[in-house]
């Protein structure tokens, strides 16, 4: 569940075929692919793009993540992934998310990614001021 | 690490181009691709296939995931995927995993997998008898 | 391009990160699935769906795809499949497909998939009457 | 199938699991991974990897392809790539595909890719004359 006091910025779209295997569910992997897509629609919702980020030479490198599946989603559902800070520090930033069912809200996946901002040459930096006050905003709903 | 009396067995492929990412780096998703990889060549490497679970009716569906990146791997690098029972329960599996730079033995990613037996109306099941005898093996040294 | 009788669709997303490779350019395996992504849309837009085709125990399996690549897209463009019906027959359909820059309409790759319509014991069908009726009818303007 | 004078190198793998789809059998998108690393491996039968490519500055990015499904692959099912120089340029290096199944040698699919050698800035450059005559030598069996 989201904290309190984060906001949750909503990404929907639906399951395409490609991502079912032979379970006749959605391929496990799949579900990072999702949480990424939210992530960085969170990043357009709050008017800094994950595209700007790395057009000025950072990235937030993946470092750690925790998923659980609750319920299986399947072809062309309409899904919907929430997203929010979970934390944030001057180099580390962590995004929860919830995936559900766009209709009923039935949870699918909880998960929690941790990410590490590093430049091209892959060394830790800090995360650039504009971006981390933006961050920073959207952690607290107040 | 793989405990101490777990038998570990090893799967090796290279990285393949379409796994890479714009950062020049394979795309986190993919690891738990290799994982399930090194899961599937575990079972075999054990005369149990998981096709063989599948055909008799029977899925290891993913519950949780943890996984964290230490390092990147690269497109063309030779990878190994180390594979270990790491809790076998009736109805439940959890696999540990490293993955490793082949040559230099590079940790690259360590990873626990947990699974749950359904059969193919996704109804919770026991690990059938000779399934969970042969997991059981394996899941110590002697 | 499209046939000047065809009626066209238009099914607009942005490029995921995880659909980038190591040029910095989405991987060339990634359009066959946006390709499918606009075929299934297609069936949406004319009311039938193509998960009812499946529900109903029949699929349009690909048998022949031809595909150009003009010019690679990039991470976060937003990208438009133009999907019509090229060829009808009782068994068989041909999709045409122009993907392109949503802003710019610079054309981005142009492709043609053949599909059969087969049972899910994989024999082949004629395509249900229904459905080939309403896609005879989108096969031309008028 | 194979012109007569080319050389065939063989690529043999086992498909994954991730790899198929609700149809029970691997998605089609797949095969174009296939054949990349079908193409990739063959730079290194013959001693000249496509890595070290890409390390002095130049790619093959894929201008065209065509690809026939003859039939499907299934889970864990061991799949042989014979991949072949098919036509050769000075800017321009086609290859041929077989996908088969390795043991009863049944075609799954045929294709052919058409692939242009660019830089890094993506400005299309001649084939470096060394890579050039290596895959001269092996278009032509002797």
């Amino acid at each position: 569940m989201p904290p309190p006091l984060a906001q949750v910025r909503e990404t929907t779209f639906r399951v395409r075929y490609a991502e079912t295997d032979m379970m006749g569910i959605v391929h496990h992997s799949n579900y990072l692919i999702y949480l990424e897509a939210g992530r960085i629609d969170f990043t357009h919702q709050i008017n800094m793009p994950y595209v700007d980020l790395e057009t000025n030479g950072y990235s937030l490198a993946v470092t750690e993540i925790e998923i659980r599946y609750h319920a299986p989603a399947r072809f062309d559902q309409s899904i919907t992934v929430k997203t929010w800070v979970e934390g944030l520090r001057s180099r580390l930033i962590t995004f929860g998310y919830e995936v559900v069912d766009t209709e009923t809200q039935q949870i699918l996946v909880t998960a929690r990614t941790r990410l590490i901002c590093v430049d091209h040459q892959n060394q830790v930096k800090r995360i650039p001021e504009s971006w981390f006050r933006a961050l920073q905003a959207v952690s607290l709903k107040q």
